[in-house]
């Protein structure tokens, strides 16, 4: 894993204390130019260069009824992100990102796009979405190994092009369940705190989602899950298993990742259990609207960027937060100090 | 004054429900699309051109020893915004906004700089800077409706110019005084809740901070100050009524306005005293730092969009808030639709 230079990261703290405004004015803007000096080994980091993969993949649980949606929506959205019409097609092309779909399990058939303006289609599904997670695995070993993998090349690919920022993001309707059952598991924190609303479930389908999680909690432990990777088995996702991958390969490459919301979060969190070096490389881009997402944040040590209660995934939130960080390295970079503007320091 | 268009606002709200998403998944970008539909009369928004201009004046209760910085510095600065090296400069640059200072009163001599590509300069000052506020009056009432008059013409000139968005900063040291003596005055708040640490000063500083507020409020009461005017002229400061001047001119017409932090709040109660229907025009960018900006903005009945511990002014915290919202308007117009996507509507 690569480690952070505390070289790079002293040397950017010593330049924001001379750059012309006060000490410390601009807020989490300074650290966030802190942090990528210290992750790219340059006190004065270049302008970010970002990639966003969306992994996309149905789920068995979907079955229950534990989300507003039917489960081919997931497909009709890879579709839709190919057209450029879903949120994060448009927020990629807003923000100038460049937006791969990569499709680890989608069931529905859906017709195969030809790569378009908006984005490319990785289409490698390992399996047709996962099992149903209360009743038995979400997934065997080989297949979380083949969508970890998956995630892995993603990264990767992301390095080869040169990007400096990897954006994790997902669709696949049913996974708020598979994410909060991850959650709890990793944090033991109880179902109740942390199950949502997803995409928008009333207060009958709330109850009964918490209760799919419960039963898949209690089953995955008499099934003798301990470890991150038994539980990312027992009651993960083929685009969670991709995202876990995606983020440590990113943190063996030493490219910063920027999170985005309730799912990815529990992505994250698989990954720095399985190797905690991992979250050196993680920065949080926005607090969710989904509950558990700040329990799952603050078990990771992360503080987000934006709280603008959104809970729609896609990478959406990161794409939003883009702009921000690539603000706080502009100004690191570009404004003056004291000396070079003949500006009084002050007293301070 | 002109009014919110109902018809637009409502359509807007009837097509945030119809886009590829759950229902306020998209939370604030949702209200802030919805928001500039009724403001600009049209159910799907166009781009927005903004424009910053920050004004720049000195205050004479610098006198006092309020600022971590020497008076100097607003001159100094002035020449800084005009070299593309200060925060608002490189914020500007970053995300596309055209930038103008205006000098309404900078007391200092500073060389004209020729125009360049980082800003217009127009120098235009009223005198040279404010009276020490704590002692008398701040400014005469011919100087501020000079200061409140220079800000309509640079709102009417951001109107000829088609921009839809303004943007207004400020630069002037000890400014952060002169603003929390109006947010007291206009809030009936008590000066230890709003009087804040400003550039950095130090415990002792700020309690004379404090001392200085509430001598200037005692002395202009005794005056005889009633009206938001009577307060602006008491306690105010040049860039202050230039911003106040600049919101009621955008309101009445029609330009939505993007509040920056402390100083550009206090203005914009000012205006909003003097008359409400301004109000209606105002979105707030970010939260500063600066103890009694919330209390502030609540004052105005406004959220801020971003919570970055900023405390700088120049208008920074609204050019960092404009890449969210022209992303949330981005998603309003391009998004597509349920229907146009062949994705199934959520049974919410």
């Amino acid at each position: 894993m690569k480690a952070i230079n505390p070289q790079a990261l002293h040397a950017a703290q010593e330049r924001q204390s001379q750059l012309t405004k006060p000490m410390g004015s601009l807020g989490r803007l300074e650290d966030i130019a802190i942090w990528f000096a210290g992750r790219s080994g340059n006190a004065i980091p270049k302008r970010l260069q970002a990639a966003i993969c969306v992994f996309a993949a149905d789920h068995g649980v979907a079955a229950e009824g534990v989300s507003a949606f039917p489960a081919e929506v997931t497909a009709q959205m890879v579709t839709n992100f190919m057209h450029g019409g879903a949120a994060i097609s448009v927020l990629a092309r807003e923000n100038q990102i460049s937006l791969s779909i990569v499709d680890v399990g989608v069931k529905s058939d859906y017709p195969t796009p030809s790569n378009s303006v908006h984005g490319k289609l990785f289409r490698s599904p390992v399996c047709a979405g996962t099992a149903n997670l209360r009743v038995t695995a979400a997934m065997s070993e080989a297949q979380m190994h083949k969508a970890w993998q998956i995630g892995v090349g993603s990264a990767m690919h992301g390095a080869e092009l040169g990007k400096n920022l990897l954006i994790g993001g997902e669709m696949g309707i049913a996974n708020t369940t598979s994410a909060a059952a991850l959650i709890c598991a990793l944090t033991d924190a109880a179902p109740e705190d942390i199950v949502g609303l997803g995409t928008g479930i009333q207060a009958t389908a709330h109850a009964h989602k918490i209760q799919v999680v419960k039963d898949a909690l209690q089953r995955a432990r008499a099934a003798g899950a301990v470890s991150a990777h038994d539980w990312l088995r027992e009651v993960g996702g083929l685009e969670i298993a991709a995202l876990a991958g995606f983020y440590t390969a990113a943190a063996e490459a030493g490219i910063p990742v920027l999170l985005d919301g309730f799912i990815t979060t529990a992505a994250a969190l698989v990954a720095v259990r399985a190797n905690p070096a991992v979250g050196d490389w993680l920065l949080a881009s926005h607090a969710s609207q989904e509950q558990g997402h700040r329990r799952a944040l603050a078990a990771l040590d992360l503080t987000p960027v934006l709280d603008l209660g959104l809970r729609l995934g896609e990478a959406s939130g990161a794409a939003l937060a883009l702009p921000i960080i690539q603000s706080a390295l502009t100004l690191h970079r570009e404004m003056a100090t004291f000396t070079e503007a003949g500006v009084a320091a002050g007293a301070m």
